[in-house]
């Protein structure tokens, strides 16, 4: 039942918007807009005060067709809701995104609205996501519910990672970060459930963990609504597809701040790390380390063991970068003998074929690629982080890109890519992502998308499974 | 005498180049160009193929011409450089600096040519920077030895913040950095030591504590030459400017990686770590925190305390921050009652009027500036971290944008700025690096920035000092 929940917010074919406006700078509009533009199935706008919006009709009410509708969109002001889910239930409407907050997060009288809403849904079978969030997002299917207008928040394409937020403002956030990233295709299925008046994280986690299209999750929680299930679904789903999660709130000034944010209880932070561990859930704590995480899983293979080789051109990021493989419990990878000679000899003497390759500042392109060619199936290296220092003078950044292309789509070893300097490293970030490479700003954090492949990779094994492929091949 | 060596090199009059050439793809076509395009003082070629480069005579040899010549920099083949080095001692040349590298940190060879320019050094009373390294660059004065050209490699103009640096490639990718950030006005001297034959850490680090230009000053080491000289120094200079520091190659994994990089031996990382700490030196350990240490103490005031006020649009990016001030050992502000409670009257009831103050999904340009004026002066506050989410629809980016404009040259208090999300985040960004306003891409960062700027308040007025002025007002 909770699966084919979802199902139907997801698959329904028909969709009401309860509060699509004419005014062209409301959410009303902006998701009516949305819906009229992408939405592969049929669209009906309902507002009391009728009319048409871009060439549609808007009917007063949803009773007032015949056709049938098997979802809706809820964006009329809160002591307005009860009626439109009355409506709903009336329709056999059975899947109800609430936009519109005013509910329990602010006051006694919307807790009470928010029950009663609850009431008309368990009477009539309907499910519902919300109140107070953002809605769901399905670029393949052309739903969008988020009510911030193209100009405003760049959309992601269709790919293969699904979200499941509680914060709103988070959500959207990140859809915005992902939509101006590399080639956009990132994003398969988004969810915001904000006061989880029924449906929440545990349910949309084991419905990602079921979805054939979702190939990663990622999960912005401030608290749990159903803490114990969503462990042992994440138990079940983090064997098929890697869950990185934030779970914010995790001390006494966040709990203030979660106070009047949205209802949630602070929980303990360390019993929290030990469960998500246990679960197989990879925690990240930041902005950063999420990104950094989603850009590494959705970028990058999942590597054999913990051995890391460095192939970079500069001295001192070698060293900060072999100092981020010791602090992370890595180790630095010894390149096989045979190879190993063979790269003495094609290389200039002053170069040092060590770990790391240290190119310096005579390197060029053919050195760089070479580099790579050599190592690239060495048994002994597990992962190969390239920190790429584009200033030496011999360095042509876009023969260097061009030599990478072909192994955007042959690459059969964990790899991560970092670029330090100005223009040129802002040129070649830009050319990785459209290779669909894992890029970094940093050496330690390329180090860091390493470290966290490394470590759901172990999870796997120790749980006796294969590793899955998640990397998107570029055409 | 140490600190008028150094002056010597920043205050030469006359210069000497030792393997000047025409080739432009040379490093010594590079720096030829570079000081005859800039330098203020007179500039002399030297080659033994003689010639002409850029319309300026070639000389054989600096006993060639009879006028003076105060500085050389030398980038002939290491075997050349000790002829090169008694054509200076007989010229009278004291301050030389050897770009050139191949001498103790490649081979036993190397290191016995090395100890051969030391005699002649010695012999002579000529102090060295180097060799091995990318010596020295000031803008101000048009001294710059950096072999990249500018296509290659930014220059960051002239600006109250010096580098001393162990790594080349370190150093000028951090150069190229700050040349592409706000409006590049960030570099007082630079210094790249590499080898450190004779002027040394301790030497680069004395001087720049009195060199009245130097505002910050910003280190990477990788080992010490004079380790405790280091900090002893840096006890006295912390006391009147920042020194923000990456001591790297602290693991084994990362001595492995020096050991064929630069002749410097692994310290005791816990020890480098309370010498540090004890001596007032701000440790960082990746680029992420340098480059956030180095925006804060730039562009922000020093705080009279650790309470932190976060003002935010966005829930989850409060809680975000607000967990990472509880995870610094800062505190969440209380703001003032009488503050608080116009606050209340004046914005709209649904707004979180708490700490942080959240504007939510509602918030307008004027709402934001209002926010400010209010708490900038409230006593009970010492800093401010706002965290903008351009998204909602409500938000001009432009006119919020203009409104902090004035804030930029009067603000008395601790303040860090983070935006997320895409384009819109980017144009905020660049706003106010423009403004000389401390930026950060995420929350974390936001937070990171001022824990620093409060670690080294703590620390001046544990010693009984006053907090400095730093950062630059905008005209």
């Amino acid at each position: 039942m909770l699966k084919s929940s979802l199902h139907g917010f997801f698959e329904a074919k028909s969709i009401a918007i309860f509060g699509a406006s004419a005014a062209t700078d409301k959410p009303g509009y902006v998701i009516a807009e949305n819906f009229i533009k992408n939405f592969e199935g049929k669209t009906y706008l309902i507002n009391p005060k009728g009319g048409e919006i871009l060439g549609q009709p808007v009917y007063k009410s949803v009773l007032d067709f015949d056709d049938p509708v098997e979802e809706a969109v809820i964006i009329v002001p809160a002591k307005y809701v009860p009626s439109s889910m009355e409506d709903c239930a009336k329709k056999g409407i059975k899947s109800v995104v609430i936009i519109t907050g005013g509910f329990k997060e602010i006051s006694e009288e919307g807790k009470n609205l928010q029950k009663r809403i609850d009431e008309i849904a368990k009477e009539n079978n309907i499910r519902i996501i919300g109140p107070n969030c953002i809605g769901l997002f399905y670029p393949k299917r052309g739903i969008d519910m988020v009510f911030l207008p193209e100009s405003k928040l760049t959309r992601p394409k269709d790919g293969g990672i699904s979200i499941l937020t509680q914060s709103g403002a988070f959500g959207s956030t990140f859809l915005d970060i992902m939509g101006t990233l590399g080639n956009g295709n990132y994003l398969s299925k988004f969810v915001s459930y904000g006061n989880a008046s029924d449906i929440n994280e545990a349910d949309i986690l084991e419905y990602f963990g079921d979805d054939p299209e979702t190939k990663i999750i990622l999960a912005y929680l401030e608290g749990f609504n159903e803490g114990k299930r969503f462990i042992e679904a994440a138990r079940k789903v983090s064997l098929k597809k890697p869950i990185i999660a934030i779970k914010a709130n995790r001390n006494e000034a966040g709990a203030q701040a979660v106070a009047s944010h949205t209802a949630s209880l602070a929980a303990n932070d360390a019993l929290t790390d030990a469960l998500f561990r246990e679960a197989g859930i990879i925690r990240v704590y930041t902005w950063d380390e999420l990104f950094d995480c989603m850009v590494a899983f959705n970028s990058s293979l999942l590597p054999e063991g913990n051995r890391v080789l460095i192939i970079t051109d500069g001295g001192g990021a070698g060293v900060m970068a072999s100092d981020s493989v010791g602090e992370l419990g890595l180790e630095l990878a010894k390149i096989s003998p045979a190879i190993h000679n063979k790269m003495k000899e094609d290389l200039p003497a002053f170069f040092s074929v060590e770990n790391p390759i240290d190119l310096t500042g005579s390197a060029t392109a053919k050195e760089y690629i070479y580099s790579l060619e050599q190592t690239k199936d060495d048994p002994n290296i597990d992962s190969i982080t390239y920190i790429i220092i584009p200033t030496p003078p011999a360095i042509n950044v876009k023969d260097l890109m061009e030599g990478l292309k072909p192994y955007a789509k042959t690459i059969n070893k964990t790899i991560t890519f970092c670029a330090l300097g100005g223009a040129e490293a802002v040129y070649i970030r830009e050319e990785l992502e459209q290779m669909n490479f894992p890029f970094y700003p940093t050496p330690a954090r390329a180090i860091y998308g390493i470290d966290k492949l490394t470590e759901y990779a172990d999870y796997l094994r120790d749980h006796g499974q294969k590793l899955p492929i998640i990397r998107e091949i570029p055409k």
